[in-house]
């Protein structure tokens, strides 16, 4: 009831090793990539003057490797410059899954949890094309059909490439799993499944040109 | 073009005041807490033997507090118990900005920041409302329709309280913001706006007792 989930191999660190309900984790690297690419953003968690801070932020992934960008101004990124270790947790809600009890009220959703100590990418062309990655991570065919980035714009921003070697995943999948009492209570129980769904694309009204609306705006969708 | 993003009052603390892009950040109680109300799930950011963890977990707020729920053996509610700080993020994506260049492509989006040192809900009144609270946040209406919690099920839940007075928002909303001379290129700009979607309730095969689906499940969505 609890859905198809697998242990396919050993945990790659100790930490990384799912403690809480363990019988749903993988460490399967084709399923922890396919939730790295679904997803549109990604949650980092890293310390700061000993506090633990959260942001969300854009990712994309290149084979092994996960790569952030942002300002060199950022805090996150300021961070990531001395080597301190960070976690980036990437999460897909997929449903809500009603029991006959409030107790057993799960949701569906597959998850990734990394951890490691991002390096501030030096090498031009591996930070050209993770600047490119991370465009087309979010809406792929882009990348073509932008103005080409400027000398002063690739300066100024920032890209990290952390290993996606101490990665997990945990996916919850299927119905409620309730007391064998409960299933002769008249309540109803399922999953609503829930998806992100892109919208009719709206014009930048300030549109000089007439420009059609590229098939990768209009027929928008994430892998799957 | 950044769109309607405004300053409503000063940040309640310096580590809950916005520092990237301060034009996006508000300070104001209403648009912080519908932010967290919409939102199905947070992320919670905490330090486990130095390093940073980030766990995607649901939430409710009731008044000026969030409550986050799980099991006593879980390595974020342990943590919790030892007064330690916490990270809480909410995002909400509203849509894909594409912009003429690479570099101003960009996200709309609801997100806020909670700092703050939880404590664990002692009082067994305010848990079970938290609880309640918890349920009727994911799926308004479900609570009344559960079998009611068992003793052992109460005692067997762990609930955190952390006081949402150091909180933050950050918004972006509207079209791309481009280099001026930008503009006149033929290049397609605007907005691909997200919505989470709920799909056709998928009643549990399990079902021994035919019940009709709820109206909270068969039109269910989100508040705004």
């Amino acid at each position: 009831m609890i859905g198809s989930l697998r242990i396919m191999s050993d945990a790659p660190s100790p930490r990384s090793s799912v403690r809480r309900l363990p019988e749903r984790a993988s460490y399967d690297r084709d399923l922890i990539n396919s939730i790295i690419d679904e997803a549109l953003i990604c949650h980092i968690g890293f310390v700061h003057d000993g506090s633990p801070v959260v942001i969300p932020t854009i990712h994309a992934r290149v084979g092994e490797v996960l790569y952030l960008h942002g300002s060199p101004a950022s805090r996150m990124l300021r961070g990531m410059r001395s080597g301190d270790e960070i976690s980036v947790n990437v999460t897909l809600l997929d449903g809500l899954v009603l029991a006959r009890s409030a107790f057993h009220h799960s949701m569906n959703y597959r998850s990734v949890v990394v951890f490691g100590s991002p390096r501030i990418v030096a090498d031009d062309s591996e930070k050209l094309n993770a600047l490119r990655a991370i465009t087309e991570h979010v809406v792929p065919g882009r990348w073509d059909d932008c103005r080409p980035m400027t000398d002063t714009e690739f300066k100024g921003t920032l890209v990290a490439a952390l290993p996606l070697n101490e990665a997990s995943a945990k996916v919850r999948t299927g119905g409620p799993g309730d007391e064998e009492a409960d299933y002769e209570l008249p309540i109803w129980a399922g999953v609503i499944p829930l998806s992100v769904t892109p919208g009719e694309p709206i014009e930048d009204p300030l549109l000089r040109v007439a420009v059609p609306v590229p098939p990768y705006v209009s027929r928008y969708e994430r892998p799957v």
